[in-house]
């Protein structure tokens, strides 16, 4: 049965739960999953409630408009969707293809609920992969010069493909601010370390460099500024002086692809939350 | 400022969330906590909801008979608190005192609220720190045939202390049915491995000659049945080939004192619910 | 440049490291690994040692006559490997296929140096993956009266393809003891639970019902008693009340898959003796 | 039985185990650990021997005497020491007690090999501590303009005690470069965020606002570079949107203790080697 997904923040005050459960309830909602959270600094409630929709007196199309009165009455922002909704994902990737392929396969085995019509490359290593599984493919170079020209077509091809989010799986490249402002909160990038340690290029050798005792990966939100964005995941594993770069690598992949599909099954799941560059993460 | 918590458990059905938010938002309550959780298996519906008294249209020792109207309708299991109450917590421990000791600084240091005015042993060892900190001490050693007449000695004086939470650390005994009837869901255990594996004598033994690569430390309440109530938490750390049986002893013992302290946070502060021998935890 | 790899285990006594270093110095090898490790219980003396061959005065060939010498001076047990050797590694599986890919996967990235000439089911689910990476695909389903039947050609498709190591990717067959006797330290299986807690059948089903709040994934060797041979690691990973027993499979399989390549790396790099039912895994 | 460990580093070439295990079988020693490692980048050989004096044909104070022979044909930097010499150990302490009541307990527990004859701070809060377990307690207060005399009476106290290795257990006071080469590689601090992120003052708010899923420890050699010396251990714990920022300092004690102690255990059992700004560690 198909089930809405209501995710709110507003200014904290008394009578929001009540509120938006009332809503529900008077409906003849069934409250399936609730949580809530009030950041004390700021003042701030965050709630993301799930009903089943089975007996629920508004249809589907009216939700929105009626809940729009509470929302008003709170000063809410708010997203409403439906787990009937298959949100379509675009994947962006440079030469190292073990994330998109483990990203593919989740999606094939059922543990990411998405469709995957796109995937965009600034080199053809990831050609092969695409033609495999019968994925659309873009190979967009980027030089000094044609990067803005570039995302003019990338984003004509996200349109065209009606993507609601992109993955960035190892992409090696930087948006403009234009690119990253027409998808806020809707591009998720893998970093290959425990940020904010080792931004930049290179986060392995930087680790192997430091002689660290511990290695991680963090999954976020892409905004203008390049690594800052709010984190969504991390997930950290032990290594040695014993470990060469290479086993670095190889030990930091497998963390790669744990903590970037989290991310993405997160996402699809509505269960994030971002706000004052932090994430709510509601699992 | 005091907060209202409660604790419920019911059959699910429609309504539940609105009918308790509702009863809070119109005495003038602000609610600062409310996590809840659907067990799909058995229908049950948990919900631990908290919220400040400031305001609050019901005195403190009326809340609980004008909820009675809702719990009944809903037919609930619940448990109302007060963030003033501060919980009498007594300590049985044998000749390990690494648990007893941090659990002592932890409350001192304010992680725990709670007050310790009482700890019993099977053994003198426990004595001195007793005195230290100023905390009633009993003695009670326990051999074959006098079990339950000290048992009910210790009855006696967790009444006259009036107990709240009973924390074994590291007591290695085991009560009669009856005891233990008398304090359901307010006995907490640290056993020292990662249950179910090793329960009973010995754990770090046990896992020496098994040679696991893993060690682990298990919190839970104590039922009828030795090392089978309801887990509470659990962590673990690596071991190797390297470590000698009193590594185990070492490293578990860190573990052991970070799972039963975050088991005894829990517990005061209301963030366990106890169910056909599992938990939620509403952390 | 090729290396020789000598394991050595035998009674503890003094001059096992210098005759076993100096013979590899008189004959003008450089060692580039060597670790060792005293049971101090059964007073038991295990070693790896890893010298380059460049310029090394032995014929490869001859090394292990030679070394026969110190080896009978001290009772050794001992494994000479060459690292230009590819272990060629049979694949058992039943219905469940991540293992199997990853591994197959990890192979053609060059994580696992071997060659992977044989997958085995039970099943024929397995078929069209092997067929997509063009390896030799026996189906053998094994019914209450045909396994020791089915177990002769198994062996002969084995000697055949020359397997070294074979690895039990979640195949859920249990061998019979004249299969398991013929290649003892040389099965590795997958078991997916943290043993020995939920040994035999559908782990993740136990733990879900005892309520523990970490699952885990162990690889072993297989020994005739289920789910009893010598452990060569383990991971964990936390689960909580609100984890579904499909949200348990899906965060184990990302341990097993895990855990199951990190053994056969070290089972492939010959780092790994085994006694007593335990293992020194020298890494 | 006696002991004695040798630490050694030196150009890699043939024949350096070979000659140091033989110098020890010659004198009749039984080797009861040997751990080498080779950073292949630098070509450094790095080893770590431990053996029993019990019928070795060296007195303990000509061992070193005699060891120099092979030690200058390889041009080694080495350390020799004895398992029973008991390492004298200063703590340094501001205001956050919970590691020096930790080294103190673990130390009295046996599980550090040392004598604690000496606890200095720039603050007068652990004084109490100090009376408590016996030990001489030096207030030491610094100002803008006093820190390099107040350095001068400390390495004076540092050598009445004869202290061999300097602990800082949360203290906050940089050393100047002088006081710091007095003691290279006998400095180590515990700092409370996974290095290199958040070095600095307040890595627990720097955490808080950064909105990080984890949080870490690490102890290191002190170097001139604040928070820059040679990592030795780290480990993190997972946080949550949830966890406020008390909350991170709450868990991060936790970690503070195991890390710090685990540092100084290592150093104390002569575990640990530096070279080039990262460790080896002999675990």
């Amino acid at each position: 049965m198909c089930h809405a997904i209501l995710l709110v923040s507003c200014p904290d005050q008394k009578g929001i739960t009540a509120a938006v459960t009332n809503f529900i309830y008077e409906h003849n909602g069934n409250i399936v999953h609730a949580d809530q959270h009030i950041d004390e600094q700021s003042n701030t409630f965050f709630m993301r409630i799930e009903w089943s929709l089975e007996g629920f007196k508004i249809k589907k199309k009216d939700i929105g408009g009626q809940f729009q009165a509470i929302a008003g009455q709170f000063q809410m922002t708010w997203e409403l969707s439906f787990s009937d909704q298959c949100t379509r994902v675009a994947i962006f990737v440079s030469r190292h293809l073990h994330c998109l392929l483990d990203l593919i396969y989740r999606q094939r085995a059922g543990q990411l609920v998405c469709e995957i019509p796109l995937i965009i490359s600034n080199h053809p290593d990831a050609k092969t992969v695409a033609d495999d599984f019968g994925i659309r493919f873009l190979e967009m170079p980027i030089t000094k010069t044609n990067k803005r020209e570039q995302e003019e077509k990338e984003i004509k091809a996200l349109n065209e493909e009606n993507v609601g989010l992109i993955v960035l799986a190892r992409y090696h490249q930087i948006f403009t601010e234009d690119f990253v402002s027409k998808f806020r909160n809707r591009i998720i990038n893998i970093h290959h370390s425990f940020l904010p340690a080792f931004a930049g290029t290179n986060p392995y050798l930087q680790a192997y460099e430091k002689g660290v005792k511990i290695i991680g990966a963090t999954s976020h939100y892409v905004t203008e500024k390049l690594d800052e964005g709010p984190i969504i995941g991390q997930d950290t594993v032990r290594i040695s002086h014993r470990d060469a770069l290479e086993d670095l690598v190889r030990k930091g992949e497998d963390l790669e692809k744990v903590v970037l599909s989290r991310a993405v099954r997160l996402a699809l799941q509505k269960k994030i939350l971002s706000y004052s560059n932090k994430t709510v993460i509601f699992d």
